[in-house]
């Protein structure tokens, strides 16, 4: 009898009949719609050009045991040489047998060499400079018409949500976001070590540490592990830590088996709409529009191909 | 030889010699300590006075098959009636056998009858009011000077967070909050039916919806579970839900078995700083303190008492 607190209660118990008749239909279409398209529906009536493939040497695809899958989107355009550096650990083999040793609550899951003795393959850059920030020029930032509690702006550029303060643009530590680990040195991170946020937006780490990528696809084979009863989450010793299997770069796989996703483009009018239908939700089971959205609420849709 | 991304990456590891020698001492001493408080230190100093006590029959303890044990701040102040009914469900034994039906991944964790069937006690009220906001006036809220995506003011109140338009005042969907599920009219929502939120805040829900109290122990027994893989993150039939093996309120439960709890003061001097240190890490591992905080992020210290 209850089904609250719901995206949209209605869409998949008793689709309201306006969805169904206007879910494809354009905007601005001749007969009125007798409800606003939702996000969903927008998401699902997105024509081809508003979507921008993932290309296959950003896509990282880690198995781990037990037959999970998670894919990650790199972002070379914010994290270069930590990107550069992960795609060589990765085409060595680094990450098979590689664990997940720290599971914080509301904070994130961390993965890498336990042993801390396992040694970096020729070629990594030991001491990738910061890149915490780039250059707000020739991003193609679009700031979106809300405030944010950390950034003055806050919007997307691509297929990424990105913070700015006008010259520099970042991006912010969102559910689901990707960072390399680091020691104190702000240097310090190879990218040997990642995590993913798994909590509310711990936007207090942006600028402090760099993120490399975003979860596309089997989040919750990370935000549901068991979380770490030691400090910060660590995993007690002896306690069974969940192991990469696989990570390879999706442009390695043979084609049949390589996974493909698509991220809605900033630029488009699909996503425009999109923002402003998530930030003023006008389906049946809600009252009161928020009339915003924060950047963490607002990720770019994602959509598997083939 | 990372430990990346860590509230305090020094505190536990290697704990610096300003912070043990100052931890205890008072702010203003005369002797200037070489680093700032941390927002942990401030916590581990704050005086008696600064805590305010859960009253026993506000808190409710929710015990899980398998042991684990979930303990929840009720929060009458904000939603008098479905408090009321949760107390009386509670006390009815209505809870026992309830399952877990529900776990959407960066969204929700949900419990209530999966049979929709099991009648509720006498005296429940069926239509509570839509306890979305209450007046401002009267309830000491204290500003905070950050931005917030949603709200025109954010800060708190006791010992909650609370978002305010200058008139009225309710508790905002952060990682850990519980509300009372509802159909789709406003007063469909007994409090038989809770959520407890397990992703970044969705504040699109503030004032849809009534938000109940606060998950203040045990968050990890709810937000490690399995996703479900149904829509909306229902378990799909046939799924082992976890099921709740009792619920009690603090107050009903022997006096040597009863948890305690405090909340920090919203109007102590150690909350003042304790929020000025979260705005402003200062310690080894940030390079650029955020000079800001999202309300999600400064959801008031818990401590554990006896």
């Amino acid at each position: 009898m209850y089904h609250a607190c719901m995206d949209n209660p209605l869409r998949f118990a008793l689709p309201p009949l306006a969805a169904l008749l206007f879910a494809g239909a354009p905007l601005g279409a001749s007969s009125p719609p007798a409800r606003p398209l939702s996000s969903t529906d927008i998401v699902a009536a997105a024509p081809a050009d508003a979507w921008v493939a993932v290309p296959p040497e950003d896509l990282l695809v880690v198995d781990l045991e037990g037959g999970q899958r998670v894919v990650i989107a790199l972002a070379p355009g914010f994290a270069p040489v930590h990107v550069a550096n992960i795609r060589r650990l990765v085409r060595s083999g680094w990450f098979a047998g590689i664990t997940v040793n720290r599971v914080q609550d509301n904070y994130v899951v961390q993965w890498g060499d336990a042993t801390e003795k396992k040694p970096l393959p020729d070629g990594i850059v030991a001491s990738p400079p910061a890149e915490y920030a780039r250059d707000l020029k020739g991003l193609g930032f679009r700031t979106m018409p809300y405030r944010d509690a950390y950034a003055e702006r806050v919007g997307h550029a691509g297929g990424w949500p990105v913070a700015s303060d006008g010259t520099f643009a970042w991006l912010p530590h969102c559910y689901g976001m990707v960072g390399a680990g680091r020691n104190l040195a702000p240097d310090t991170g190879t990218g040997a070590e990642l995590y993913a946020v798994i909590g509310h937006g711990p936007r207090h780490l942006d600028r402090n540490i760099a993120l490399v990528g975003r979860v596309l696809s089997g989040m919750e084979a990370l935000s549901a592990l068991p979380r770490g009863t030691e400090a910060l989450g660590f995993y007690r010793e002896g306690t069974p830590r969940p192991a990469i299997v696989a990570a390879r770069l999706a442009s390695d796989m043979p084609a049949a088996e390589r996974p493909a996703f698509e991220l809605m483009r900033a630029d488009s009018q699909s996503f425009a709409d999109w923002l402003t239908a998530r930030a003023n939700r006008k389906d049946d089971f809600f009252i009161r529009p928020a009339g915003a959205i924060d950047i963490c609420n607002a990720l770019p849709p994602v959509r598997a191909k083939g």
